[in-house]
């Protein structure tokens, strides 16, 4: 590139939005389907049910402890097409550059982008770049992953939680939030992001005989608005202990001072699992031998109705012997991060 | 919906994203895989090869004459499909709102997606939306658009352009450019988007023997860097006679106002199919016939090469009988719109 800084011609489709194709994502993103440079990819037949998923990236700072925004992008729709219940195989990427935006930085992003989808094994095949005036010369994305669904009789659905079953989340809660908001607001500490590929833990549980009931990652909205959603889908009552939530020590305490509750907060590599009582311990074994399970826990269990709460709720037994109800995210309910 | 206008709640993740999209995007795009309401969508297997292509849509303003920003996001997408040889078949929409958007206009928007989208005969299975602050109170979409292959022996393709072949243009260059401008500008004047779904067209000619050799649509940076493009990837030369590339005598004359080249200009409802000389006549009728192609014309031929130019170049027989060379679009040419 002859440039630093992506100005409006970089979006032109002209000469210069092929300079950056070549020099960028063409470099980092080099494949024998993309390299074609057609308006679009093919891809061969799939004898498989196919599961698409789409997910727009817009997190500021676009860099940060633990990863970037085209980490995220990927493992976020890596993560969504795997908890469909399927092998993820192509990626899309959208790009929304602002004006300014430094070159040096998209090529880091590329090349961390590059670096996840080769982690999940996933080829990016079809791209498009836009150029938008903008306030903080920064980019968005849209990532849309295709994948295989698995061959399997049963596979895991927000429905299927029966009650005795064990609620088993991959680890501390509330850590991409923390940090993101801690980047904006100036905080020095050591709060990473949990951003992470799910592949190695996902098909560590379905090729291992584990029944998973309900497999769903744990994003936006946080843990309380997932189970909500799995409890009101399967009909039953979620029932969490408190003592039992992972939260990591640095980020427990960045939640006290700020008033956050790292229920509702967003992670970028968690996953719920919801298995029979019988195999939780086996599951919670492979998903600890998964890196991005190592602080997997038992959180809690599905019981059929609660005397205080109808079905489709979700309900936390309390460390001093309490019980509370827990609700989905409404309003906003704490700082925004994407 | 009890507000009218885009809260950062609506991208929350929480109540607020779900009313958003029960009331709004669930209302206009219903079928039964979106219904769902999972975080993707399972697609039947596919024995045909898979075409994708992904495009993101910012124009402002995102209502104008034609069309708005959600009929241009489908069209553009489902043409990209198209173009690649392959019936469109599924659609994936991102979008990104801008705090403070109405919601009345996004259901206008929305309800102009659904309407394109029943005209190409796509499904809209899958959807992501994000709530950004912004200072125009408008949106972007991103579309990923998933067909199958047509059954051909051969594919239309950039670089099966051939010495004899006929260059056809499905009709009036740079509405769509001149609209968006004019709208811009605050100029009041009849000039409406050509925003187009291409398919019955491109069925058309694909559907009756006829030998397309190259087909394209014509988007962002003109027919000019179209044509550079596809005589660069097939090694010839395309000659353009000046006197029969149309224009609307009404957007000829905006752009000789505003010094434009409508040779550079976008449009969102145009092809170029360049088919075998003996069946030009046969192809320009069956383009006619369709709504998107009334004012189709032959605008030149291939030819293998040119005592002026090297292979992979554009030139134009001049009105006054001179030759020009018409090289792609670089730097940013003329006032952006994409």
């Amino acid at each position: 590139m002859n440039v630093s800084k992506i100005t409006m011609a970089h979006g032109s489709g002209g000469r210069d939005s092929a300079e950056l194709m070549r020099d960028i994502f063409g470099r980092h993103f080099a494949n024998e389907v993309l390299d074609r440079l057609e308006d679009g990819a093919v891809l061969p037949p799939s004898p498989e049910s196919l599961v698409v998923s789409t997910d727009s990236f817009v997190v500021t700072p676009i860099e940060f402890r633990g990863g970037d925004i085209g980490k995220l992008s990927v493992c976020g729709t890596v993560n969504d097409v795997l908890m469909m219940g399927a092998i993820p195989e192509y990626l899309t990427c959208g790009f929304i550059l602002e004006e300014g935006l430094d070159i040096a930085v998209l090529d880091r992003i590329a090349m961390s982008m590059a670096a996840a989808a080769r982690e999940a094994d996933v080829l990016i095949v079809a791209g498009d770049t836009k150029v938008v005036e903008g306030r903080n010369n920064g980019l968005m994305i849209n990532t849309t992953g295709i994948g295989t669904l698995r061959d399997r009789s049963a596979h895991p659905s927000a429905a299927n939680a029966r009650p005795g079953d064990v609620v088993i989340v991959s680890g501390n809660l509330g850590d991409h939030h923390a940090c993101i908001l801690s980047a904006r607001m100036g905080i020095a500490n050591n709060i990473g992001s949990d951003c992470a590929i799910l592949c190695e833990m996902a098909d560590s549980l379905l090729n291992n005989d584990i029944d998973v009931h309900v497999m769903r990652d744990v994003t936006r909205g946080g843990l309380g608005t997932v189970l909500n959603e799995i409890a009101n889908a399967s009909g039953q009552v979620v029932e969490l202990s408190e003592q039992e939530i992972p939260v990591d020590a640095e980020v427990r305490d960045f939640c006290g001072i700020m008033g956050l509750d790292p229920l509702y907060m967003g992670n970028e590599g968690k996953l719920v699992a919801i298995v029979p009582q019988a195999q939780a311990e086996r599951a919670l074994d492979l998903m600890r031998a998964a890196e991005a399970g190592r602080h997997a826990r038992a959180i809690g269990k599905v019981i059929g109705a609660d005397v205080n709460v109808g079905r489709g709720s979700v309900v936390m037994r309390t460390k001093i012997g309490g019980t509370r109800r827990v609700d989905v995210l409404f309003g906003e309910g704490l700082p925004r991060i994407c």
